[in-house]
């Protein structure tokens, strides 16, 4: 789909083994049923007798671990695994995960998926205090935050370090004695626990990775927790005062497998039903649905089968796109030459086509795709959108930064239509994602992160937000205020924050 | 599906540019469309004015070219290349084509998909003769042969050559002067011509590649025809006494891209017919309809049409399994660890499903996808196979060389769904197979091999016959009889042969 | 030789240039010319705009830089490098330097050539305020102290932490303004200036690596001083309170490059007047003088001119022993293959042979030369080592950490001669090595250390001392304690010290 | 020294094991020995019970197989191996060797170090016959010839195929019944048999790869010999009728390592007599003697001892030469920077030199030896050449092709030493060459072959002549014409030939 295409990516998945001699080996299929979620680079450290050993490299899973050497030298019966997204800047070794530090009171390895709202000020503030950094990564953070609290046990500190970063994150964390997850108080990102046969236990960020090695699930890890896993079995701790789901939208829609299930929730069967909604919402008379290979098949099931249209592949994806090293010239580009969508001729051509995609970022892929449509001589092209239009940046973990690259924050449907050059364009609405997704909580949208798409941020800005504010024309800054208030009754938090969401205020601090 | 994850494969694809500065890279996207055909090996041949310059090697088409340079060194404005499939036994360099040859007057390259019937017998003479051989591969042969040939001209040498093998093949030949396709006189094996828009012309193996390079197809090449391309733009030359279609009908099922068109059949509005059928054929009271990733998804959602089940996804494909070094344990096998397949709990827990898939050879990943949907709770499992059984094996390019491997050769359908532990279990109809096709030729089948299925093969086994026969039972035998018998007539050929389809004895050969 | 063929290696080597638009390209030269003091790992850090851009990996630096682009990444107009010793046990990425640290306030990467004797109370003391470490290496250590320093500037940060770090130590930093190079107070490693002829600075271990880019020599940085070098040229800082000079002696001996010149001494020069020396102190009846290839090729020079005898080769070492994947395996040892070296059968066969060695370490190799020597039919074998009975551990950078493996810890002379078989053994006099090496320095020794044979160690022994002390014979002590006595006035240095050389309380200390 | 510098190389080495359990890490560790003779490519075949198994590759042998499983691989008691040397224009792998034939009748490999000088016209009667090439290389021919034979035991038709190729070759065979050593009946090329403790036998084309695998030699393989090796032991055949030892005296002056004998002289002993003699013949006034590094060391040693100079070592060459992709810039090398070799300042400045180097190519190495140590200082530079002047190109597996590219051939001695910049410049002469080596045969020049020296080539030029006639200025031609007359009666032998040297007639041809 579109967001696939564009490439705007999730930051990361993690994936850890406690219990098991084949810990690094299990934790490479884990992290290979993770692999949608970076393809940047991966690395995984085992731990062997409270000696960490680490393997990391740049590229696909695949690539890093060629050679069974690779995985055999990594002894010991826990692990932990990442596998990294890719930027065009950042692609450099010293970013990739896990991480791993040599203490003389022994080696720990840490590893993260999500985005801290306060980082850039917390590493100035540790800077000050003489702390150094190797990377440009949040997770070098965390670790600086959890030696220097004053408090004795590991579980302690780190319980003082999650107070501390905000945002959005999951961490994953290996020391000789234990393996340890941690979630914020928002749980923007997943992460469950499961069990092996053996008795290991599993921790993942997608359920799909334990399917893959024989787990089951034991239980999602909820916002604000810890969970401890050793010898001992696991244990759970809240360190957060304050809680409120609001895992990420995005989840849904687009990143996550569709084999996975996220708080109960398979992630298939929400995308039918955002794609059966948007039937209902937004029906057109049409020939044939077709779905946007891979992400957006769910939902062209579900539109084709309210519609009655039949669903066909009149897009297709080669699916051994990733990561070739031959580009074609400008030229070749000019002469139509592309390498990861077709359209097919023979099943569109005359015909009036329903387009499914899950969402639209900069609009230049969809318009793309009506392009190699029409040039395959559809007769009509409707785009739906199984998703609301992306308006506002991310900053718990997904990589749009800025409003200026979302053409949804600068120009209406209709000229949105007329850039891509559809016959007629619809979105999902707001509601009709909340409830297609239908997760049962009684927080603010039914615990999901819905803020790209209104604005209603779940936790203030901090640093992001003086930026953010300034990108926004005047009349939706009043707009967010109808969400956001000033609130300086933050608990247990030392850094400003102004705006406050309308559920946030509710929720983490109404009470206060 | 069953057919792709039992790794029953084709061999190779084949592409080629004749006039465009960028020969050797459209080549490479050209290829790349065709990865699906060929993952063991790969290779591009360039003409630079006569020196033609290759690169060669083994695994995928990113393996083989991770670099800019690589393609930067084949300059020319043409360029062949070559998709190999992978066997355990032959991953040989040495394999790996287009091959080159180095003569005094002029370098000459050459690849092909296919298998000749006759080549062991023309290898054993031509040996005899003198010959020597640096690969197991059939491409040497016909290089031998047009070397050998008394006649002047290069075509004239090529005919003579292409009417001393026999069996299915596809060529592709490269000199300083032209490019050369060729095809076998029952066009078992599909090669399209196209031509991009600044003139150039392409050939291969599949039309999926010519929208990649952005290249608009402008003939098949038909039973028995060379294309001779060249400055001067393209001829056909037709050197086949006799010829008759019998394209590969595997092609249709799985092997193809379902937005390649072969002889003006689109493969994925096939495959959705063949579901469609089946649902009429073998229908069943059941609450969904799951295909099998990724080739069964075209039939599913035909079965779904028909049968007014919803479509879902119950089973998902991991889209990053190509090539992985990293294998699981016995013991992680045993502990149920997996990478390719999932079955999705929430989607079919409870459900009684139809799992549509495109074919059944060895019935293990049959029954291993049953046993996944049984794990994941589904309550009935309903096994619907587009194509009939599997019962014989090619000898024209596919990789099914014995019976013994084919469960349908052996067991009956009770037999088999006993086998795979299915509740139910039904094959496509050959009818149903031929019709939904739906090539509108007046040969037998309407143009299609499918011998698999019937034994009906359209040409003398040659030297397979005597084992092939072996392997049967006798009143198989006799069966095939009924479309065989000795004919000593056969043509400009003087090798024996004593099995001769029904349609081959009616077509080839009844007018002699 | 011995020492080379046994793996005693020096730790590292650096390179830098500063105001060359092909920085890194330049690094990449010298790093090739100091290849031999590290076959480990390698990396360069180039500074583009204050944007530092590492490449870093394991290898030799032709399989770091495998590829143009590799250095072509690396732009800006200065660059600093490392190559870095193997070891068996920590060959990880993580401590392949230079490492890169990334502060609000501009990125910093530093690398590192030598061993600081108070790293590990070091570590602790930084560990128990809160720093955390990513690798065993020294050179994290010096940018917590940096950082952690309270004085403004860098330099006087920097300032700081060169006097808290004890040991021997060359270090370069490069920063968005500035390269700065740094030696210890007594001047262990090497570490020279040099201009190129547009003008550029250039920092290097050796001379050598200045001959090879093409830049003259400026100056030796001196025992204690900081050389900044930036666009105003480069100034000179004297950091340290007390200094002294104390240059490895062994690498006159064995680790620096024959064409490099150490205060002004040649190395080939030095080499050779040992073998004079050592003809004159101990002289034999022989044929021929053979030296055991590369490193006593000079000292067998100086032997034949004094002796008169024929310097022959007699001994032939592979010039491609770099780095093979492929042993033999047990049997094959046994069988008689070797790799490295071989001895000339028809060179010594009935002759009176002088083989000329740098050193023993273990004696194994030693006597795997005697006895190819033997097994090629010398008639006898005198061995004669340039240099005294290694006997003492090295603190300062060369891997020999303690007495354990130094046979001439344990055995007399005579014994070593019984145990590699030759006919006769003699080392070079610790006098003839002081006075063949001629440094005219007033500093003991003339300014050499030369501890590993005597034990005097030129500064506290720090965190190593206590294990050192445990691990001598009772008499050895004793005999220590002629050089060493406590000494509680050390300026400027909160860590405690007990063992303080005859020449260290002299210099450093006796006038405080 | 120039020769190396300026990359004139040897047509490969060949080794060859039968009868060990690891015969293929045998022949890797006997290729890693024979290096120094190409680093182009390597390959090694192995025997497993008559499969042959082949790996190669470019690069140098590490490179080749950097992994133990590459080894493991080539399972089998019998191998063989070629290690080729590097060309510009030539550097495809269709051409590594050893070569692999698959025939109904068995598996066959190849390998080939030396020039055929009848190829061209062999290849195009094979091509007219309808042979196929897959290579430049002559290789391919004798497979043809051996195959085409009419006689019926494969030792027949190798004879056959030996009395057709003209020129200098020493082959390697490998069936699954036998390993095939064989020499053309000038035994240009060198070639060993050896023999293992465990009673395997081996073939290599120097005797240092017999010490290196811990192999006795047994004998050399003489002029138009064939020895075959197999269950039973090895036995000698001899196939020409006429033979006459011309052995290539640039084995002798720098290709074969010191270490190794050819035909019982020892190639250090050797180039030290010829730097003795040079002693003799051009003595000069100075202060020192300088080898260029490696191969003129063994030279310098000679020329130091007889002269009574010391020998210096005031040029250096890095010892990791091998293979770096990265280059200086041409800025970069107008600015000084280098490489290879560097001069000694501190031992050359202001001294007199006698630099001692085997031969003079093109002359531009020389001058950037006196350059650079003119630019160090020396107050004069005398060269001095262990060899007479190069000025006829090599037909018989030397890569000088040209009389172009040598100095000698345009240049009196006096031009050439102003050319260079030296301050004087003398050649070993002809005779002091043949005496230095000291073959004791009764063959012209004692069984050397001087050709690039007096242009007396011991047989015929075949397909090269008229190309080299025409080369030739006319004085020069009547010269030869004192070696060479016209000789129609040549035996066995279809082709033309109408040089044949002095000694050829006398030898070969006398009799008829």
């Amino acid at each position: 789909m579109s967001a696939e295409l564009e490439e705007i990516h999730e930051e990361c998945g993690i994936f850890g083994v406690w219990g098991d001699p084949d810990a690094s080996r299990l934790t490479y299929f884990g992290l290979h049923a993770l692999q949608h979620r970076g393809q940047e680079g991966a690395g995984i450290v085992s731990n062997d007798h409270g000696h960490l050993i680490s393997h990391r490299g740049l590229g696909l899973l695949t690539q890093v671990f060629h050679d069974e050497s690779q995985i055999e030298r990594l002894k010991g019966e826990a692990a932990i695994g990442h596998v990294r997204y890719a930027t065009a800047g950042s692609s450099s070794f010293d970013n990739i995960q896990p991480f791993t530090f040599r203490f003389h009171d022994g080696d720990m390895s840490l590893c993260h998926n999500g985005n801290l709202t306060n980082c850039p000020s917390l590493r100035r503030k540790l800077e000050n205090e003489g702390a150094i950094f190797r990377s440009n990564s949040d997770t070098e953070v965390l670790m600086h935050l959890i030696r220097r609290s004053p408090r004795s046990t590991l579980l302690d500190r780190l319980c003082d370090a999650l107070n501390t970063v905000h945002g959005g994150f999951a961490y994953l964390l290996l020391t000789e004695h234990e393996m340890i997850g941690a979630l914020d108080p928002n749980g923007f990102r997943p992460l469950t626990l499961g069990r092996m046969k053996n008795g290991a236990y599993v921790l993942s960020s997608e359920t799909c990775a334990l399917d893959v090695v024989g787990a089951e699930r034991v239980r999602d890890i909820q916002p604000g927790e810890i969970v401890v896993v050793d010898n001992d079995g696991y244990r759970i701790v809240q360190y957060a005062p304050h809680t409120q789901l609001s895992i990420c939208s995005m989840e849904f829609i687009y990143f996550a497998r569709p084999d996975s299930d996220i708080y109960g929730v398979n992630v298939h069967s929400a995308r039918k039903r955002m794609g059966s909604r948007l039937a209902l919402e937004s029906a057109v008379e049409a020939d044939m649905v077709i779905g946007v290979p891979n992400s957006s098949l769910s939902a062209a099931a579900g539109y084709a089968e309210i519609s009655g249209l039949p669903n066909e592949m009149g897009l297709v994806k080669n699916q051994y796109v990733a990561r070739t090293f031959i580009q074609p010239t400008q030229e070749l580009r000019e002469q139509g030459v592309r390498m990861k969508l077709s359209a097919v001729r023979s099943v569109v051509s005359g015909k009036r086509v329903v387009v499914i995609d899950d969402s639209i970022v900069r609009g230049t892929t969809s318009r793309h795709i009506v392009q190699l449509l029409k040039e395959a001589g559809a007769a009509e092209v409707h785009m739906r959108i199984s998703s609301p239009p992306l308006k506002y940046p991310c900053f718990y973990g997904i990589d749009i930064s800025t409003t200026k690259e979302l053409i949804a924050a600068k120009k209406s449907v209709e000229e949105i239509r007329e850039f891509i050059g559809a016959d007629s364009l619809a979105f999902l609405s707001l509601d009709g994602l909340v409830e297609s997704i239908g997760l049962q909580g009684d927080a603010p949208y039914g615990g999901l992160c819905v803020a790209y798409f209104n604005g209603d941020y779940p936790t203030a800005l901090d640093d992001y937000e003086a930026d953010f504010l300034a990108s926004l024309p005047s009349e939706d800054c009043e707009r967010l205020a109808h969400f956001a208030e000033c609130n300086s009754e933050y608990v247990g938090n030392e850094f400003h924050s102004s705006i406050v969401s309308h559920h946030a205020r509710r929720a983490l601090r109404v009470d206060s």
